[in-house]
């Protein structure tokens, strides 16, 4: 295996997603060429997932190139940003061309759904990791930021909470409902990054977030960036099926409060924008769901259906600590 | 050890590097924001190094530091691009504060030099790997390509050759000459990228392109995207006091004609601005020296100096080779 083998798969790769006429110059040059539109803001997030700590080392090659790409796409539904281009920093032990074919298939499927280039990167000899930064763009001074709640705000989250946690749970044999494995599992290998609903947000919403590390998490950075509290209502969480069953039968609310790996939205809305967001819960997909209001009492409460509050969600999910 | 630490490791680095006005948003939130300048296009760079196949796992930190970020800049610098903002994404089995205190000593030195600021990334646990992506930005239609040599080019290369590959035959103990260890090995492990050169052949030169691999294999990229050949001349060839003793003493032209890791700059110029090129040499750190001319015949060939023709410069210098 030359090194020249290398050189060629950021090729490959890159003719696997779409052009674009603001790509001047892709692969193959020294750096890449990128046209900005007039007056737009870049926004720019990189990610990095390693074997055996973020995935199986024998994990889906294709489920591999669609999350590595859809989480990093979900940081910009976060901000609003339409995206744009992506680079790709893949380290592998061997070039194994079947593994390689299935990776670019998941990767190059998820970017031409959403019309973002392949522009540059590298790929390297070593122990499986992958690290993708995306691009996306923005009227100036109108991203949605995690320091920009109100106290008063609305919180709302997109698509249905605990997922990806339900779904690990699963594969660890610990909770397994063959009925809506095949759905889990899929949230949790093919996370939908939230774009078309960041995009509609971004101008009503005041602060948002993705969900990587879980609702309580990641509703805490809004609430400390901001310099406000927040108030949830359990029995208003959106849940799939599989998990609604599972919290009635163990009465587990941290799988919903604090499971990561979902990858929706949580954003704050001003009230008065509420029939604004109300009419656009009903055609984005995901919808969104109001689930609490934030307000000037620091930290965050949960009230529970039987009307018990729980003072401090839990920041992680027990079962999910990899540490 | 928790996940935070991780998190907490960014904005560490973050402190380090400068604050520039067109970073809206740094690290902290889930994008960066950045305004371009208008009219401006921007270039992007992606590279990767792997502890045991780029550096020694017990590299020192502070050399590691600046070199991975010196790589992504002399990227830049082929182009003729400005430097502005820099990502990184750091794999590191333990969150080891003298090893991240030495590396971002490393880092934070270049970027302070050349007014590039940290504005995102990701820190992660694992085997040991750098990824940085830096961007920067230059007027629309004038970057420096591989694509743009034409036959009768004057060509071009900053600095001296061969200096990194005979530091690494010293670190092997291969051929050692004390006199000179120290120079060589400062250009292995803290290359200089040529930003001013760049900067001032963009407009000046026709095409561009850094060198990592070796002067035969990356001139053979403009070339062969180009569409010309080249004919080099060794006596011509720009060599430090240790190379220059070391040629002499094997008769080896492979040295400074194949070995990588230099990253100088070989530019390709029309012969009517050979003028400004050479005004440009006696002012540039580094100088540009004329070790050559493109032409229409393909292929590569250098004419020794007992007027003896090499036809095939070798690609890869083999006391080198990591497959």
């Amino acid at each position: 295996m030359a090194l020249s083998e290398f050189a060629l798969i950021d090729r490959f790769f890159s003719a696997l997603t779409p052009v674009r006429a603001d790509v001047v110059l892709g692969v193959g040059d020294d750096c890449a060429l990128l046209q900005p539109s007039p007056g737009q803001q870049l926004a720019v997030s990189m990610d990095t997932l390693v074997a055996g700590r973020h995935f199986a080392p024998g994990a889906d090659p294709v489920g591999l190139g669609h999350k590595c790409l859809a989480v990093n796409l979900s940081d910009l539904a976060a901000m609003g940003a339409a995206p744009a281009w992506v680079t790709l920093a893949l380290t592998i032990p061997t070039p194994d061309e079947d593994w390689l074919a299935g990776f670019a298939e998941g990767f190059g499927a998820l970017a031409r759904t959403h019309g973002v280039q392949l522009v540059g990167g590298d790929t390297t000899k070593g122990p499986l990791s992958i690290t993708v930064q995306v691009h996306g763009q923005l009227e100036a001074g109108t991203a949605m930021r995690r320091d920009a709640a109100q106290a008063g705000d609305l919180v709302y989250v997109s698509g249905t909470l605990g997922d990806a946690g339900l779904a690990l749970l699963a594969e660890r044999g610990l909770y397994v409902n063959p009925d809506t494995l095949d759905f889990l599992r899929g949230r949790l290998h093919r996370p939908t990054p939230r774009l078309a609903s960041g995009s509609a947000l971004r101008g009503i919403a005041h602060a948002a977030i993705d969900l990587s590390d879980g609702l309580g998490s990641d509703l805490q950075h809004i609430c400390a960036r901001s310099g406000v509290g927040a108030t949830l209502y359990a029995d208003r969480l959106p849940m799939s099926p599989g998990v609604a069953e599972y919290v009635a039968d163990t009465g587990d609310w941290a799988l919903p409060l604090a499971a990561g790996d979902d990858y929706e939205l949580c954003v704050t809305v001003p009230p008065h924008r509420q029939g604004e967001v109300e009419a656009l819960a009903t055609r984005l997909p995901g919808g969104l769901t109001w689930i609490g209001t934030t307000d000037a009492c620091p930290g965050m409460r949960v009230v529970l259906p039987d009307g018990r509050q729980i003072d401090n969600i839990p920041s992680g999910y027990d079962h999910f600590a990899r540490d």
